[in-house]
């Protein structure tokens, strides 16, 4: 269970340190991934460095990603995990930053003795009040 | 595997009957619920009946559930599972009937021998071009 906060924790910190490939090697090399963004499940080729690096880019800086109430079940060589995280960023060209709080789902396996993500999912809710606005300005 | 597929099943094909107890038996009497709707995390009476009936009360019929591309992982009393599920209903004192594709995942543990979900994560994504619309009218 350590093992895996670690896993999470570390992976969540090497977002502000824009290592993409760093953060990669906690994935498998094809993983189950529903992002904050469409389509509703990425293509196989999610591990992919340059698409991390691409969206990072897009900030004046890495993110930085801070993981709270996180959730660990784990039975032999699976587990799963949930947490409410916080993305701060400030978007490229802007002098204004955000913060978007959004749910965490991972799905782990252990293979080979290490602890690896093999799906992910991210999302906010949204209005149920006829706007189908995306609930981004929640907080826990 | 087997019976995670089966509970997970039987569970959607439940909706249609409007049977909320029957639904909520696969559920352990608190469970993480991230839901479609706000807020963020739904607060432990998750399982409540009278919730779920106020709800498929908003619908001229209860909704019908359909289960796709549906992925177990499963390693002794844990086990998570991931899929893309179709929603479609009627809102009540409307003629025009929705259909709602998400993606749904899963935590179960196994316990007095029988499969409950302990986790429930269901969403869409949302627009990245500025409207932060949540994005409805995906198909898989």
């Amino acid at each position: 269970m350590n093992e895996i906060r670690e896993v999470i924790e570390r992976k969540a910190a090497l977002l502000e340190t824009g290592d993409a490939k760093a953060i990669l090697s906690y994935y498998t090399p094809t993983f189950v991934e529903y992002n904050l963004a469409p389509p509703l499940r990425q293509p196989g080729d999610a591990r992919d460095p340059g698409k991390l690096e691409a969206w990072m880019a897009t900030f004046e800086a890495p993110p930085r990603r801070e993981v709270t109430q996180l959730e660990i079940t784990v039975d032999g060589d699976v587990a799963f995990a949930t947490s409410i995280d916080c993305l701060s960023a400030v978007p490229r060209g802007s002098t204004e930053g955000f913060r978007l709080w959004f749910r965490v789902t991972l799905g782990l396996r252990r293979v080979d003795g290490r602890w690896l993500v093999v799906h992910e999912h991210e999302s906010v809710p949204f209005e149920m009040d006829g706007t189908f606005q995306a609930s981004i300005g929640l907080e826990p």
